[in-house]
């Protein structure tokens, strides 16, 4: 296991001194616990947006609190769900007196904890609505997106719902708009190897040295086809017919698109990637409004990744271009 | 060779026109050449910025083309020197009148390009100067500092001269402030594994399963120790002695820090790295004004990581602190 680390168990504490250390001016703990993270500035009457996840899929999730997107995140272990009574904590110290919307990705653990969390909040008059994010089309069929997996198209949502939050819209309006982005975003993953969670120190699946897996999650959860490796134009042309037809997205319409590496990824391939995504696009007279290339949800040390597209009415691209300011993305306002 | 490509031979150039249908804002190519990359805005007047190395390294060298950093940019193939008729189109293409500074590596293919590319902008009255960044202090001795490799340090040097030609300052002004940080900075590096160049197709060098290698070079040039792997403290601590005893840094400094990864260490890994430099540099009263953590200058899929401190005055702590806009930096003004 090649990693810079020190004791295995002590890899996510240690991560996040490592954050608090870099950002005193961006982010900062509550409850005197490291895993519950909030916005180091505060905005009376605005409304409160959390998040939480497993950790090892930096930036998701405590990388995109700060300004304009999230104020707080509860993270549990590597790949582990935070508590309920953490996402409480961090509900508690992020309310402002408007509400507090949680945006999560829909896995099975934190939304257990996440609705308790909700209950307990409730108990102490916090009013809480949760969005569930949940747009990988290779993670269940059309027709029954209700059990997609969240992955990185959830950077979306914070960033919509983010703006919105800071105009100082209320509870209902961020929550809408929140479940727009989420109901107009679709991914899809490819993974080429996989990560060693450093508590477990072997690799999370196997796979060959020639093969990749198109649709697997960031956790390792099986795809919808291992093969041979293909060309880059070959796999992002199955990529985007599996996303395109899914909204789907038609001539005509506007989109982001999210080029998302896995980890190991270079950027140089991304960029690869994307030049077949918008000769994709373009024949299809699609417009591209922005395109981010990045890390922005990942699986640490996986090779592989995603293509994210939303589609963009007005509103959402207006909140899309707002600036923001947080420990792992910085966006300056978008122009057009 | 698991990557994301099509043919090998086509690696760079579809990699940069990826880079140019994602950021049509930012950048253009000239020439009529994708291997010369310029600032889609000009400014009247404004001195101009060049660099210019092999292809591979991104951010590196293209990806700080933009507002607040640089005007224009040649690459190579991946890890070969543009030529010096394309660092010469970039140069005419720039000029604004007030001439053009280069800054870039200390690799001899390079000085060579660069030097004949300056006579050739010399001969068409377009004054030229240049910098020279070589801040690994593993790769030659305290008292060499001549010989050293410029490595993800330039970073800051692009950064601080960026930002004073954006402020209209003239050509000696520009290249004395570049001359300055590049004084004032020094970076260290560790390599945990190779990559592998699309057209040579193998691994750049082998490593075994449980070692690491101290002061690497960002195209795999020798370190300083080949051993068993140690922990991410013992690491930092190993560096940060070496960075810190060259400069030297001391007591009462102010500095800016990057933790840079070379390619597939994952963000999580850099800020277990940082907790230990922030500790560090605490213990010698030494202030950080800024942190910077992620990918700025990699070798691919490379698993490593570098640090570099910059020492800070007055003059480079108001540069460094502009906002920036380019397609792989982006920076709000900052605070203090």
């Amino acid at each position: 296991m090649k990693k810079f680390i020190n004791k295995a168990a002590d890899f996510v504490n240690e991560m996040i001194q490592g954050i608090l250390a870099a950002h005193p001016d961006k982010v900062k703990i509550v409850n005197n616990d490291l895993r519950c993270i909030i916005n180091a500035k505060s905005y009376k009457g605005k409304v409160g947006i959390a998040t939480g996840g497993g950790s090892g899929h930096l930036p998701l999730f405590l990388g995109y609190v700060g300004d304009g997107m999230l104020d707080g995140c509860s993270v549990g272990g590597v790949f582990q769900s935070p508590s309920a009574e953490q996402m409480f904590e961090v509900t508690k110290a992020i309310n402002q007196g408007a509400g507090v919307l949680y945006i999560y990705g829909n896995y099975g653990g934190d939304i257990m904890n996440f609705d308790m969390a909700a209950e307990m909040a409730d108990a102490e008059d916090i009013k809480v609505v949760s969005v569930v994010a949940g747009e990988d089309v290779a993670s269940s069929p059309k027709g029954q997106e209700g059990k997609r997996r969240g992955v990185a198209g959830i950077f979306f949502v914070y960033k919509c719902a983010g703006a919105a939050a800071l105009e100082m819209k209320n509870l209902d309006e961020v929550k809408r708009i929140a479940d727009k982005a989420a109901a107009n975003v679709r991914t899809m993953g490819v993974a080429l190897s996989p990560c060693i969670v450093p508590e477990v120190g072997k690799p999370s699946f196997s796979i060959g040295e020639d093969e990749m897996e198109l649709g697997m999650g960031i956790h390792g959860e099986p795809g919808i086809e291992r093969g041979k490796l293909k060309t880059a134009d070959e796999t992002v042309q199955i990529m985007m017919d599996k996303i395109l037809e899914d909204l789907p997205y038609s001539s005509g319409d506007e989109v982001a698109v999210l080029v998302n590496g896995l980890g190991a990824t270079p950027k140089e391939e991304l960029y690869v990637m994307y030049r077949k995504i918008a000769e994709i696009l373009n024949g299809k007279s699609i417009k591209v409004y922005k395109a981010y290339l990045g890390e922005y949800a990942t699986s640490m040390e996986m090779a592989g990744a995603s293509i994210s597209l939303l589609k963009l009415d007005g509103e959402l691209k207006s909140l899309l271009a707002k600036p923001a300011n947080t420990p792992f993305f910085e966006q300056v306002q978008l122009e057009g």
